[in-house]
């Protein structure tokens, strides 16, 4: 039957009971995105990209909050990450976001990569806001997922 | 001049001095939303909606991202928020997110309200990643912002 | 003979080394109460309970505070617990609380469920403080400890 | 009518907002009490009181929470605490714990007091349990709150 | 008569109270140096330097750490800094980093600037510790305090 | 080949993965000093050394920094450490600083032990500097490292 494994039967929040699990080698990617207007990457590219601090600044962001995820989101288990990447791809209306993480141990790390990327865009957002007010952050996935 | 108030003139990162800045009135809300299968809408109506406590655990993990925000985007302001609210939308085939922050100080909230919505999105994608591998996280823009 | 562990002779605060214990099962239980005014339990059961946010933000504060434990207490130790569950009882002149942690680790987990509970009272104060001035916390103790 | 501040009309949680609130002196004291053992006090007597290091490290971590308390109470609001004390009375058969808080600022501070209260009781408790498994916390409670 | 603010006249800690402190405008300038092997910064200026990540990698956590100071040092009041600045001067034996902090409020913010200095002098030796194992940091002093 | 293990062939922050390195065990033993006025240590010594809680103070601040060193050096793995320990000598013009780690795990902890003695010394230092102005911290380096 499928089951929410952070409810119970009654709809009451709870956290997973990860014990009995193996420890497990786990991998996830995620990717997002930020999309804004096309003068504001105009304006990245003669100014900051591809050598300025902006897509450091973002990925650093990343990582930390990768770090993190336990103390922004409830439910999740501390873990103790082996490795977090975040890569960017920067088009012509927008940046892609990318954020693999990894950890030999009981519990997926999804959580971690979507984490990264979303706190990645708002820093991104954080950094373009002063020169674009449409902007939006979307496409926030998990592409895949490994245990072994 | 249209200007990255976050970048030097050679693309590196700085944090904006706000202190000559007067103290006002500042309203930011932020909008998101999770897409997910019509199912896991139609298992968490069954289960957990609208009483269980789906929602109040992505709520309560907004208001505390929205707290949080300068430790998550390097070059945010820590701010004393007065006030910070986040509200729910449940349609068909994914949830709504909206978060609004509020501050008497010398600079723009929105960084807040968006934070809390990414956050929010996240501890909602988290639980219910368990019924639901497509989810994705989308739409995260700034839909009012006021200064007085 | 008798050891204040965290002591050394000279009565200066140490943290244990606890390299070479062996990672077993452990899980703790602790308990409190939060002391009120009838009258506030029956306003939150007129307006608040069993179905209102009350008692989920209290676990969710209680849940991230004993995942945050060894932030709060200079000499506890950094641990990954593997399950963290706090529970209510409401009677009619104040709201049991009980918490459960779990690891598979090198040391117990009282303190997390110590601080659990401590940090789930002090929210339900918080939400109830506006209309109740005489509220209480206490016996805060362990009930059960469990290493195997 | 009697109101709960952090709670809707149907009991959904919510954060006050306080902008519109003046800019006033606020002083809180709490109080609460570790109770132990005869034994664990004569044993403190002999090894670590009055001039090791038990009450320093139990002052230090109240301290540093009652500045953390807004991230630990998830409705609490961020605050610039101005003064944090808390000092011990060291008993027959427990120690007493009371934490004073001040803020120029447009919320009470009595959270403040009796978060620093409770994790300067956890801290005492965590120095002490290895040589007494019987110990407990009580009497948290506010006993002044001015407003001037 | 000399006192040291943060000790009772017993030699007890305490936190100082500012409350009844003017608000001013505080600017404090901090600096300190990474020495490391010649052959270090040779490296780095063939792989990393002036347009690779390390020195906005360092700057970044310097910036954070400020922010963070009254979560690090336990006697220190929180503050919201309205500006932070880290900046860095390579030499052929070392890096020279120099924290500006800035803030209109009741107390100054050299402990920011301070901690900004050797949180990046930390960050720059972990990311040159895999080729240099002989590296030191030193020379963190205040060369700055403004009030007015 | 020599070669900056945070850093990818163009000079990018990358975080090490440490996932297929063995659990040993690690020790770190980081040494500093804060250097001050000789006038500085005598007030100490009449009014605070060696019982007052000076040192006290700049431990707890040093174990709790250890604990967060991943929260404050981006690139660092967060650990589960097994020991932590901070110890002073008081000169007649300053105070050395010692702080060692231990960990059973895949990567090694003199980032942590360098962290505790950056943090105790600017926790010194803080407490200091109400008569002293001329202080400086320096000789941060790691004195040894051990991996069995």
């Amino acid at each position: 039957m499928t089951d929410f494994s952070h409810l119970d039967p009654a709809g009451g929040a709870r956290m997973v009971d990860v014990g009995a699990k193996p420890d497990q080698q786990r991998v996830a990617v995620a990717e997002g995105r930020l999309t804004c207007a096309p003068q504001t990457i105009a304006l990245l590219r003669a100014q900051a990209l591809p050598k300025g601090d902006v897509l450091t600044v973002a990925k650093i962001a990343g990582i930390q909050a990768a770090k993190n995820t336990a103390q922004l989101i409830p439910l999740c288990h501390p873990l103790t990450l082996s490795h977090v990447d975040v890569e960017f791809t920067v088009a012509d209306d927008g940046i892609g976001i990318r954020a693999t993480t990894r950890l030999t141990g009981k519990t997926g790390v999804e959580m971690e990569a979507l984490t990264a990327v979303s706190v990645a865009a708002l820093t991104l957002y954080d950094m373009c806001k002063a020169v674009d007010k449409s902007m939006s952050i979307g496409g926030i996935r998990v592409v895949e997922k490994i245990k072994k």
